[in-house]
């Protein structure tokens, strides 16, 4: 008697023999390969295309194309002809196995694929959403055997793909009975089910078979800007980003003001949380748009936050994070549904998931930057910065991770700045001063040349030159001191003290001047003692806080350090250094991770089992708090200079001669008076 | 070695041996005795109050009140002298176990206490709502071990009461903070868990030990009245019921016209879906002022109603219930908060239980028919009939149990009728004609005495007799038929042909003048020929649905019948089998239920494993169509005359003799016109 066909799935290797006709998904079905399918076998979704190859491996000589599987068949031609089948693929549902076989599950029929994105942050996230399609035919009623149409459509949900309960939003309830009539009772059910497991829960309901696809929104809350990645829920795909900014900031700049505001109006912190719903909702509308999607088809969103706009978000009041002992609300991840948010112009069924706060001062937003740069799966000490209006720092490596958050301002960001803005076309970017000449040569947001190079003004045009951004201001600072311009206090010299007539007297101090079109009623650029003060204090917080965690892991230095955050994809790492920003490590353990947040917040979009991950990741992380320990301000105060300890820095030597100037004893003054506050 | 002493806990009978120095509660705890605590054992809920007894049965002698159990201490000295314990009543949390003794749990001690209701419809439900009280004392934050307050609450209520999972809901988040704090980190949360089981859901939090208790309102949702009984979810006392009309009774007066308004206007069904739930959270604001109690102390909601107000309660479109095959969107419960349904007099997270329906033409109301009055529980076969503008028939014994609906109408509760009125003072809602004068005598609600009695018209005045009421009305019918005065097809005589000058012409027909002081202005009170017409359809209908319920089980009789509802209360047996309303039985076999529906409501309310049992019920009940059924419209027909089949009602001859008269042929006519529009 011979034996059923042996059949062999790549790149799995799964292998078992099935009788001739079975159809290849069933097999694949039997054996657990990972072979998409969003039809259950009908020859519509087309998840399911596989690859053969044919008599490879065959005892009894070389099965061919025709012996080994079931010829083309109708289904599999209407589709070709309609929408294209890839040569050599067929479907897995239509072709039946004849003889043994090789056949291939190509990366876009797995479930859980992975899918690199080609970006600054490129990251393969294993795709398994929380959110999923089945296609169903469900029975019509029958006034005999009289049931729901929910109850039917139950069945046919379990009858087919084994799911064993199921629950209805209200909103979707009212749509079912119309959807089921108008799909012919052929539905589309978009089912959500996240790493807590229970009941299905039925968020979408769609007539027939439904080929648009569902998308997801993951959405890095910000302070100042709120910023949304429209998400392909199928194959993990970037298809639009967008961001605006945060209406919250006509209730005050950075965050402890707006905790103040909620503190003095009553009723302050909901209208807070209304102006931030109505920008998300606003935004998702935006952002569907422009990818030419229906908003209708988004049904997961993903939110990291500070744990102030956390708060403010979910509609609790964040009054208790202005104060000791700064106690959130929640610190674990909340999953809710659009409705719960007032998103109006969303589903009230998509669901939405917050990522879990890991402190009063760390938000769902360093969370975001652990889950995506993983410190707790670095084999070297890594410490992570991610700047913002505060800074978020991890450090650790896989025996332990402890985090903190430092109050550094808004400076980096160009806030706070005499020239400072947001980076945007005709923002100073980056900046070199001549050691020798101590002019200024320069780049600008929108135009690739320096402003030395042939064209640049023609391309950028005098009045195009607008201010200076954060990673401009850096780098002018850390420039000033290179060369020799500003003195390790922080105090910028006069035009007879350096030699240069760029450095011109303003009140009792002087200013370094970039660029002046005021001439041609264009703005004037420099870098004030101002500027430095407040570029001075961010820096030694950013420093501080970084110290304090390494304090308390017992080190005096990291192997490697991770710049997050779209500003930490613009800095320079050098510049950082000279500043005294982080620790001294060699220049080439200094990297940057990108947007590493919004990162975080795609993969919890994408994949439940990370977001399991994410929540067990924060409970186990050390927590830290900056603005009760008396080491942080010693820290602080001692970061102060430019650079504070030469000897900490090493690397430094290595990257430049830092010369040794001095303009004054401001710097003395200042610290002698900052010891004296403290004590 | 002396052994422990004996503790013997009554009325469980349960016992067992504790160190000296166990205090009562923990000792009844470790045994599983069914003694109640919310506060975890500190001396403030009072729930743990026990009765020791003393000496009875130790072995060693008596052991005396001092031997057998600690000194009364302050803890029960202060709660005495503040709210008073019984004499001889001790706090089991406080008193300490010294010797043996015997122990009796009194019954408002005990969680699972059977509560009896001395009302019409007296009903003991054991109380095991799914909101129960728990008191915790929560630590403080600690900014070293930052958690959310969230968190601790949880550690808390596990450390305490062993609560596994804590889900809460956005809108007590929102409460959290401020009240742990008001609380001095003591409150008491409120947790919802039903037989679904699952995690607790935190429905609200109150600052320190929560004295006001929990309320549930368990809502019967009728097509013209909504009536609410509010109830104390510790004790399952009613402690107020109220009502309303049904506001959609704008959108029609019957279920069908509120349906075609459904179909016809856009829109219409969610103006319904509003209108229902403005009334019913304004109902519940009013019943709360009644009872003096706060409405953010009603936590849960349990509804009864038909499959179209259910579907408009939910904001589910009921057009597909206006038309065959009459497909619910869902059949089975429904689970939901106080804001699902916008109730926005209510806490947002406030519980929602809604029962589940029986089949597109037979509701909650039927189901909860069935919880109460346990068809499928009866040893004999028992008829159940709730007349309201539809009637719900159930028939059943413990090996099987039908239900279905007959189209009624709302003739039964005084509509459609001449002089008709829903039961209010001024309705009559009894008479009777004397068979030798043809007199009547009837009363009036609102008035103890007869007609004929001295004093009557004094209590009532002349113009204080207003109309007449559905029970008024069937017993009018019956009394006209046994007094001679129409006959067997419904026909009213002439005065000539009956003797009585009270039949009066009216058009081509007569009426029988029950009342009339229009000479004083006051209403002139008959019974037309269209009023008989319209109660031989709706008698009809009910029988007919009966019959079809009864061939369906193979039966040519019942055992006995139950009538439900607030009309079958009042309805008068003998009338109604005079009517030719229900089957024959003996006439001690027709009991009434009272407001079985209702009382449904209140036991989904107070206990979820009946719950659980309705939603199993409610499966297994056979579901019987009528509107399909051919038998339907022939029993109908059969049963249009008065009473239509003598030799099928034996018992009547026991009861009254029905005189041989013949007025006409229309009743022939009549029935040969309905026979052709069949055809």
């Amino acid at each position: 008697m011979s034996q059923d066909p042996l059949v062999v799935f790549t790149p799995s290797g799964k292998r078992g023999r099935f009788p001739v006709g079975t159809p290849v998904l069933t097999a694949a079905r039997k054996l657990g390969v990972d072979l998409d399918s969003v039809c259950g076998g009908r020859g519509i979704c087309s998840k399911c295309q596989v690859a053969p190859s044919f008599g490879e491996f065959s005892k009894h000589g070389l099965t061919s194309r025709e012996e080994a599987l079931s010829d083309w068949n109708r289904v599999e031609a209407r589709y070709d002809e309609k929408r294209g089948l890839k040569p050599g693929r067929r479907l897995g549902c239509q072709a039946e196995i004849r003889g043994d076989v090789v056949i291939d599950v190509p990366p876009e029929s797995q479930v859980h694929r992975q899918i690199v994105r080609k970006a600054a942050s490129a990251r393969a996230i294993p795709m398994d959403p929380a959110t999923r399609l089945y296609y169903v035919e469900v029975a019509e009623p029958d006034m005999h055997e009289p049931s729901g149409d929910l109850q039917r459509l139950e069945t046919a949900l379990r009858r087919e793909w084994g799911i064993e309960r199921l629950e209805a939003d209200l909103s979707v309830m009212a749509g079912l009975q119309p959807t089921l009539r108008k799909g012919g009772w052929k539905v589309t059910a978009a089912l959500y089910r996240d790493h807590a497991g229970g009941a299905h829960k039925l968020t979408a309901l769609f007539p027939g078979f439904h080929e648009a696809g569902l998308y997801g929104l993951a959405i890095d809350l910000g302070s100042t800007t709120i910023a949304a990645h429209l998400t392909d829920l199928d194959t993990g795909a970037v298809i639009a980003s967008s961001g605006l900014m945060n209406p919250q900031i006509r209730f005050g700049e950075d965050l402890m003001s707006r905790v103040s505001y909620a503190m003095m109006n009553p009723g302050g912190d909901q209208e807070m949380t209304r102006a931030v719903r109505e920008a998300i909702d606003r935004l998702a509308v935006e952002i569907a748009g422009e990818a030419g999607i229906d908003p209708a088809h988004i049904l997961e969103l993903t939110f990291v936050c500070n744990p102030v706009m956390h708060h403010l978000l979910l509609g609790l009041d964040p009054v208790e994070l202005g104060q000791a002992p700064f106690a959130l609300a929640t610190s674990e991840s909340a999953r809710l549904t659009a409705r719960d948010l007032d998103l109006g112009q969303l589903r009230d069924a998509a669901r939405v998931y917050v990522l879990p706060c890991i402190a009063g001062h760390v938000g769902a937003d360093a969370a975001a930057v652990a889950l995506s740069e993983e410190p707790g799966k670095s084999e070297d000490l890594v410490l992570m910065v991610d700047v913002g209006t505060n800074a978020e720092i991890l450090l650790g490596d896989t025996s332990r991770v402890l985090a903190c958050s430092s109050p550094t301002g808004p400076a980096f960001e160009g806030a706070q700045i005499s020239s400072g803005q947001r980076a945007a076309p005709g923002a100073i970017e980056a900046i070199r001063i001549d050691p020798e000449t101590k002019e200024p040569r320069f780049r600008v947001i929108g135009c690739e040349l320096w402003s030395d190079e042939p064209g640049f003004l023609d391309e950028v045009g005098a009045s195009g030159i607008t201010g200076i951004c954060g990673s401009g201001i850096i780098e002018a600072v850390a420039e000033l001191r290179i060369a020799g311009l500003m003195d390790p206090s922080g105090l910028i010299g006069s035009a007879e003290q350096t030699g240069s007539a760029r450095c011109v007297p303003e009140g009792r101090t002087h200013e370094y001047l970039i660029w002046d079109a005021s001439a041609e009623g264009g703005p004037r650029i420099t870098v004030t003692q101002g500027d430095i003060r407040a570029i001075q204090l961010a820096k030694s917080a950013l420093y501080a806080g970084a110290r304090l965690l390494m304090d308390e892991r017992g080190v005096e230095k990291v192997d490697r350090v991770v710049l997050a955050g779209a500003f930490g994809a613009h800095i320079s790492p050098r510049h950082a250094m000279v500043l005294g920003m982080i620790p001294d490590v060699p220049l080439d353990k200094v990297t940057s991770a990108g947007n590493a947040a919004g990162t975080g917040a795609r993969i919890a979009l994408c994949n439940i089992a990370r977001r399991a991950e994410i929540e067990r990741m924060v409970r186990e992380i050390t927590k830290v708090e900056t603005a009760i320990e008396p080491r942080f301000q010693e820290h602080f105060v001692a970061a102060n200079a430019i650079p504070h300890k030469t000897d900490a820095f090493p690397e430094l030597s290595r990257l430049v001669t830092l010369p040794q100037v001095s303009f004054g004893a401001g710097a003395d003054r200042e610290g002698g008076r900052r010891r004296r506050r403290r004590g």
